[in-house]
């Protein structure tokens, strides 16, 4: 693995990579064919792992031009190889490639959501940490109010809490079996009828771990939903990216990664390299979860004639890149330098400019000293014991 | 109201204008007032209402460049003309606008729940009456296999049943309390300190109507969630307005629209106008959701340098856009005509075609006779019964 | 005017309004009535002007959604109140709507033409008083090697430059004149056949300062284009905008906005807010020229089922707020506070990193003195003679 | 080469490959050793070529993290293997990526055109076959007037003559190189200052057939302009697609590709799968070309922190989608089956409505015989010839 121009990527390791997709949909195939055995409709199931594999991969994508989709050539050869005329029976193109999608998909939520926990970990810990280092607040590039540092961590804790939020309500991960036009009119065909064409769809559904759902061939909130939810991530990890970067600037130097970045060219360079890499996803996110809504709302007929084709790597872009960010950000999160004294003394040195709200607020401790005798901090404590709150509901041991 | 690029807007009325979002603001300063005297630590409160007005409108918006936000401009009204130095205090100009915007876009997202359930009905409707009528299925363009127009129904009560579920599992509508940065520093100020200052929030956020939250003043999923599930309506809406526009073609000729458009210069021409306009919303609408990712991903500080400005006119601009198609798609399903004869002649010319699935399936009814004796329709009956329960779990009278 | 969602909205005066928009179209169909006159197909033409009003805007609005768009009730309105039955005959709702559209568009362009004219200008100031003044280089947030601020101002002029290049070498203003399926058959029908026809088109796009073209009802490029020129200038103003506010911030304090924004409610606050809502804009735009793509790629049919309609609110909003940007980027460029003192300050303090690459290169100068003794500056002097010669071959007084 | 999920991938070959991304960076160093050596800065160069190679990708990518590039690494082999210690020598890691991006776009670009010009050729034989072809003219789904297929042809000629217009009225394809901040400082000190640095960099350009420029390291409408030249191709593209689907389907049959892509189930289905797959690319590629606009405008000092990373595979994806496109859209065009009969069917059925503009006008021949008789066609030969003339420009043997 690897990929030039997408830095980390190897970091997504086999998740949804043309050959991660190619064994999903074997493992459709095979699925379909053992309840399809199970049911009686077939004989015994041939055995299909590793019958087409990652040699055969050239092949199989050469072939899918034709056909405007993979499924075509790959059945051609699972049914060549295993002379067995029931593979693939009873499915459509759409049923394969669509729960392919989903099965490569959830292995890519579920390493997201890997992410996710460490990342909460790591924030749960600076926020503790440094809940009493005061800092100084910034808005709109000036100088605000004073906050801590634990309270930004939890700030930062409530947007990767509701990425993974908003990944737990999101819907579930279908098998998509619905035959040609969403009938399951061909495996009622092949015997038994209605009753028994929906029993296979369950059966198989259950073989391969994912919930059973009516057809939604053309129905695709299921995979906008999910991502919508990844760029959420995304947006989540890009905040705390860019407050990172901005606090790693050397004429602030309050927070650093832990190990920076190197040049080609520059000794000592140390850039914020994670940081930098996570904001790149987040810039880049939103256009691919766009392409699939529209492609959503394109959708026409009983199989669309370009939406259905354009989800396809859009989504799988998209899932990788967010596998490889979650990594980052739980690096960047686990390693990350806090420079409690340069944020002290920074505050120190805003004192005066930190504290014209409260002067002009009146009030008792506006006439006494320091940031740090008499911090001007409001319910930051509280604040920040809700978001560790809200976080452990998802994180028990947090 | 009305507006002439976007035909249909007035069906939006007064809801997220600039209007409402300036009685919205002024609805939560009041509420602020109020919670501040409630507690003790102010007097007893100026009334608002009234004070500041649409005729206000064109100064507030003159004055919001100067200071980024229309907030401080509408501030210096209500304290000029009330005469209370009270107004506003321990407020930030965000927690204003944020509030605000949570309470235009929760009116908004009701007119659209009252489209949805609007639609759904007629929907279940379709569903019941067309259960059995057979037409062609098409994929890719082309005819497929046989369905019923019940079925299309059905997957369309499906995405909107979906995109109904989506809205209600978001997040609530939370107000945005937290001061300059955050940290409820001000409210503490003014007396009580951080107990009293977020039970200031809590009585606020209850006295709107809203949620009491944690400050998200940099966590901005609260409003790309809202979003995405908007889009997820467009997308769903799109897509019955797409199969509507296509069957609606002369050449089809199987839907129609109850009264169609006309046109300047062709008498009698009968165009899908309200499909065509729901189309137009679809392919706008994730664009403007992706903004809102975009920026959500690059707030920096505790209030960033442009991505919160960004937001707004994004929201609402697609807020007020969905209330325009929740309104127009239960009218065009409300009044949708369907030619179940031209269908089912349709289905009996197309037989030989959308039976070749069938024979090279096998099985018993192959040899039997047109499309309507044996109809080759699997599971349809069970699918359809799929999607109505589900949607009599939102909408139990359905 | 003015908008609450979009400060500084005002800034637009005028351009590309609703009541802009309605006169544009009267002065259309005026062009075409005076046009069928001389050619001697129509007698003597009504006048229009003041026919159809600002009042009259709210009615043509409601009336638009029946027919899919403003044109016919606008001419219903025309025909009754001057009751000739010459006006719009000939003509189809989309030659008057896309030329209206072009006409607010070039009003749009000629302003944002302004804005980057007083943006070059202040820039080149900024280049030659600061050609010498050394600053600190950062890249990835990290000091670099050192450069000038009159280099980091000409690159800005650079992109200031290629955005009125794009400007210069985009498609021109066509007028949109083909009659109901872009065949001019009615014009030619009216009398006098398809030369006549042809001659009309010309004639009118001549009286409306147009070119002429052949029909583009189905080809988008020349909004698109524009569209995304617009968007490059967006990208060039973000870029500024960016470098301001980070520059702007305390602790690097290098560069100020003439007029800082204020808060409400910390007294003294100067924010950056030119760049804030100049930043806005940038993040904005892309989204709205992805939509006019987007809709352009699905055009179908002679006029298409939705993409048509998804471009005017989206075209018109990217160009309003282009020429608030125009004005907002040449006043923050005109008024910006350069502390040159700071930035020399800096380099001198961070002398030692910003001579790291030197070092490695070796050479004859590392072993010298300070950063201004000796300052390792490369070519920046030619670059910066590059960015002025570019730049004057567009406005030859800079 | 081939991709499981963006069928039709190997049609764009090597271009713009990982590997052909090697090669270029590699070409990039070579030129720049060449000139060195050349000025005699540096002894005689080293041969890279073969040095470094697609073998080595793997450990090539997976090093590009810890460096936030590519580069890097590439240089550690380099000069490792080489023993040159010249290798790289006053370049900055931008320089090269920028200008490999820039190698790598203008060979898809030189793809693309190649493309248009057999579209174009194709297109001029289908307008001037079927000049007269009459056909039903249709608009927001409904018949309007008659047209001819000739013209439809034009009006898509059009669109691939405007997508290369742009295409050639765009940037040139010019070298980066300006060292670590745009000075070129690094290469002025290896000896012989400004002007010799200068003349490395113009000398550089030239062995690689770019254009020189100055740096463009944080000015980026280079790349954005390209972009939103190539999604020009892609709309241009999207609406034959659209059409031709359209027209494909069997209620309208006017339209076939020469060879549909079959089913996986359903024996004998011929889908239009070149327009299937043309629009796949137009719904995908808009979200591309916004990513690369947000990121332009995110730039920020002498080198951005996460904006420039997001520019690579971005546009990668776009130029390489870009390539296949054009060779689909080009096969789509030369084999693109024409049925004139049922073209002409079809208007003689429907001739009573599309006469229906025809009889509200008056004029002589309203009540003359049918269709093709007395066609309503007003100007169409003529604007087929503009149509033409303006091809003929690019394309002198049209």
């Amino acid at each position: 693995m690897g990929d030039l121009l997408w830095p980390a990527d190897e970091r997504a390791g086999g998740v949804f990579t043309d050959t991660a997709f190619l064994d999903a949909m074997v493992t459709v195939e095979q699925a379909w064919l053992d309840a399809l055995a199970e049911s009686g409709v077939a004989p015994d199931p041939v055995a299909l792992a590793g019958v087409v594999t990652a040699a055969d991969l050239e092949q199989v994508a050469a072939g899918a031009e034709a056909g405007g989709n993979p499924v075509i050539g790959l059945v051609e050869l699972l049914r060549e190889r295993t002379g067995s005329r029931w593979v693939h029976r009873g499915l459509t193109s759409q049923d394969v490639l669509d729960t392919a999608l989903v099965l490569c998909l959830r292995d890519a939520v579920a390493e997201v959501r890997e992410g996710l926990r460490r990342q909460a970990h790591a924030l749960a810990g600076l926020v503790r940490e440094h809940r009493g280092t005061v800092m100084a607040g910034r808005t709109l590039t000036q100088y605000a109010v004073p906050i801590t540092f634990g309270l930004k961590a939890a700030t930062w804790l409530q947007g990767v809490t509701a990425a993974a939020e908003r990944l737990d309500r999101g819907p579930a991960f279908p098998a998509q079996l619905g035959g040609a036009a969403g009938t399951l009119a061909a495996p009622a065909q092949l015997g038994g009828g209605a009753a028994v064409a929906r029993a296979l769809a369950v059966d198989t559904s259950e073989r391969l771990g994912l919930a059973f759902a009516a057809p939604w061939h053309t129905e695709r909130s299921v995979l906008t939903e999910h991502a919508d939810a990844l760029v959420g991530c995304a947006d989540a990890w890009g905040r705390v990216a860019a407050d990172v970067a901005l606090l790693s600037r050397p004429e602030i130097a309050e927070l650093r990664e832990a190990a920076g970045g190197g040049s080609s060219t520059m000794p000592g360079k140390a850039n914020p390299v994670l940081s930098v890499l996570l904001r790149r996803h987040a810039l880049a996110a939103p256009g691919l979860a766009a392409t699939l809504h529209t492609a959503a709302a394109s959708y026409v007929d009983e199989r669309p004639d370009g939406a259905w084709h354009a989800e396809w790597d859009s989504l799988r872009t998209l899932a990788r890149r967010s596998v490889v960010a979650a990594s980052q950000a739980a690096d960047l999160l686990e390693g990350l330098v806090v420079d409690a004294e340069a944020m002290s003394a920074r505050a120190v040195a805003a004192d005066e400019t930190l504290r014209a709200e409260q002067r002009s607020m009146g009030g008792p401790s506006t006439s006494s000293g320091g940031i740090h005798e008499a911090p001007y901090l409001g319910a930051t404590d509280l604040i920040i014991d809700d978001a560790l709150d809200r976080a452990r509901i998802l994180w028990k041991d947090l």
